[in-house]
């Protein structure tokens, strides 16, 4: 018996379905190869305007997927949703919600009333778009670790491709939170002339050494498991879990704030009496949660594309790639408007990444509006903390 | 041939070899097991006074061992050195110098000219002290994961039988820092008639959820190694290295500071001209200093210790353990002055700890005197800042 498909929420885009696009041309990456067939998962939710003038480009970080907004018609066991910043959101996944619905929908911060907003899975991603469980054409197999590694400015190329084969030139917007931003700022530096304006939420042009840190340990945990295989493991029957796993206990501890954690467990025991004198089994609240989130990504997640996203977006250097080392030679060529929100307790994306660009933008004159939001959430603020972000990308964009 | 001894540097307790003494009496536990036999390892710096008045005792923290000061006379392949703290060190390790060489000696903060310093390897420890590598006389094959789970409440019981056993009853001090820290703190609460002062660094009264999350996710790291065994390798010829390596890595993040890692590695690239594109080799210098951070780590320190060392400081807590929730009631019988030392930049322990034990101490009229130091290494402060901490220990001790 099928469950019946739940009654969307007020403001919301709807019941939606994943589509898939394949893009005509190989896409020629930063590492020298050619990637082909390339296939595009994406969602699209409000009307293309007859000018095509209206077109928002939504771009996911690390662990989401195109079902950004609206109900999924066929929810999966765990949605993006459940990823990032999931524990806040208990509920939300179970529905197939899209992991930004509070920011795209009628009236609400990417207005589908007004834009036409599209939503794509990232290059590598493992939610529809080519990536490394696809299938590599030269061996009939899974690419795994032979996927071309990739870089922001592919995704950019891709998507850009992508658009093109959708027909539509110019965005109105291209906006997106950590990797997400990432994305948004390449195609401001790549596409001046195709990008009207940039939303970067909780980014940054460069990864702090920290965060580099931080997302080595984590491919770490993955590529020692010996079920990793190399990243030969689609077809064995057995998977990295145990890495990934500790993967996502990393990442999870690095998008909260030290004081979220002390609001949200304390030093609370599983077991209010006493410690259980245990080494292998949670004693505090915020062991069980650690371990409730690793269980919980495994079964909806590819490890392989877990490595390569990680990578793409500590390899990511405005600077470095654009600029000669200088970030403000990097955004000469810019030609949108920018708005660029952070949050005073991200310690991953501090608010001085965002600084740093509104800096150089401001030096060569460029519009830029920058806001830090006070909220205790870290890095997860960028998907929590709608109400405070709404009013302010709504004002920039109309 | 065997290599010379070196000749100790100036200031130095000089060419030392570390002892083991066993224990007559069995250890009761906190978990309500009884201990025996219970050797430990231990070494001594300067001269007991003839009325024994002048006794330091210097407890270390997760990754160190009774080797605290001047030269080892059978030097190991990587000493206690080279773990914690040990990049700024380089060379240090080679040399065989103890892990506090720099505090300990003639003339420096705990003055061997003056103080009968002793330093134990730590209950659980793999440093010659009774642990989980030790062989549990109920098999005749190493306890593993059936070595009793401790607390730091266990570990000054050892201490206190050990130095019972030396025919010492007082202390004029008991100093150490983070997981050290928390013996000397349990020193005075447990044995307040038998310690005159207490030095605490970068210590705290019971760890943050976010470090008791980074601990959960190190030992999660361990234990997820299949070659773990359920805590049954040895003698196997496989060890938990990958998962241990792992645990490291997320400790020396935790140790270091976002701006030491900015000023330390920046983003510099392995290879200075351009990415390589590459998933599995380190491209940024900080992820090369992590893997050989853990190689050298997994070559000296055992993973069962690691658990349960790890464990028994996330379950330290002062306020529930003696104060039923309350650190003021937890810390109403101490006599001892107090010294807490802090670092501005130390995250994992952060001074807001130590200014809670100071406030609970203030309040209740007991001595205390505590300084926040201004560094920029984190938690590493507590072995690199010696020149700072020197004469603030020393005037404390006078």
């Amino acid at each position: 018996m099928k469950e019946p498909i739940p009654t969307p929420p007020a403001g919301s885009v709807g019941t939606v379905e994943t589509r898939h696009l394949d893009l005509p041309d190989p896409v020629r990456l930063d590492c020298g190869r050619e990637l082909h067939p390339v296939r595009v998962a994406y969602e699209t939710y409000g009307t293309l305007s007859p000018r095509r003038d209206n077109v928002i480009l939504v771009c996911h970080a690390l662990s989401g997927d195109a079902h950004a907004a609206g109900v999924a018609k066929t929810p999966p066991a765990e949605s993006a949703r459940d990823g990032f910043g999931a524990a806040e959101r208990d509920g939300t996944s179970a529905k197939g919600l899209g992991w930004w619905d509070g920011m795209v929908g009628p009236g609400k911060a990417f207005d589908t009333d007004r834009f036409f907003v599209v939503a794509t899975n990232i290059l590598g991603g493992c939610g529809g778009t080519t990536g490394p469980s696809s299938t590599d054409p030269a061996t009939g197999r899974p690419y795994g670790p032979d996927f071309p590694v990739i870089t922001v400015a592919d995704m950019v190329r891709v998507e850009r491709a992508f658009l093109d084969a959708l027909g539509i030139e110019r965005l109105a917007a291209v906006a997106g939170g950590s990797l997400g931003g990432m994305q948004a700022l390449e195609w401001a530096v790549r596409h001046p002339d195709q990008v009207d304006a940039v939303v970067a939420i909780a980014s940054t042009h460069a990864l702090h050494p920290q965060g580099v840190a931080w997302n080595a340990i984590a491919r770490e945990a993955i590529m020692r498991d010996p079920d990793w295989q190399g990243g030969r493991y689609q077809g064995t029957g057995r998977r990295p879990d145990a890495g990934m796993g500790v993967a996502r206990m990393v990442g999870h501890i690095t998008y909260l704030s030290a004081p979220a954690l002390e609001d949200k467990f304390g030093r609370r025991l599983q077991f209010a009496d006493d410690i259980r004198h245990t080494i292998t089994e949670p004693e505090f609240e915020v062991e069980n949660y650690l371990r409730h989130q690793a269980a919980a990504f495994v079964r909806r997640f590819d490890a392989n594309t877990y490595l390569y996203l990680s990578r793409a977006l500590t390899y990511f250097d405005l600077a470095r790639q654009h600029g000669g080392g200088s970030l403000k030679r990097a955004l000469e060529d810019v030609s949108a408007r920018t708005l660029l929100i952070s949050f005073s307790s991200d310690w991953l994306y501090p608010p001085s990444a965002s600084q740093e660009i509104e800096e150089a933008l401001r030096e060569l004159g460029k519009p830029v509006e920058a806001h830090v939001i006070e909220a205790p959430y870290g890095h997860d603020c960028f998907l929590l903390e709608e109400a405070r972000q709404t009013p302010i990308i709504r004002r920039f964009l109309s």
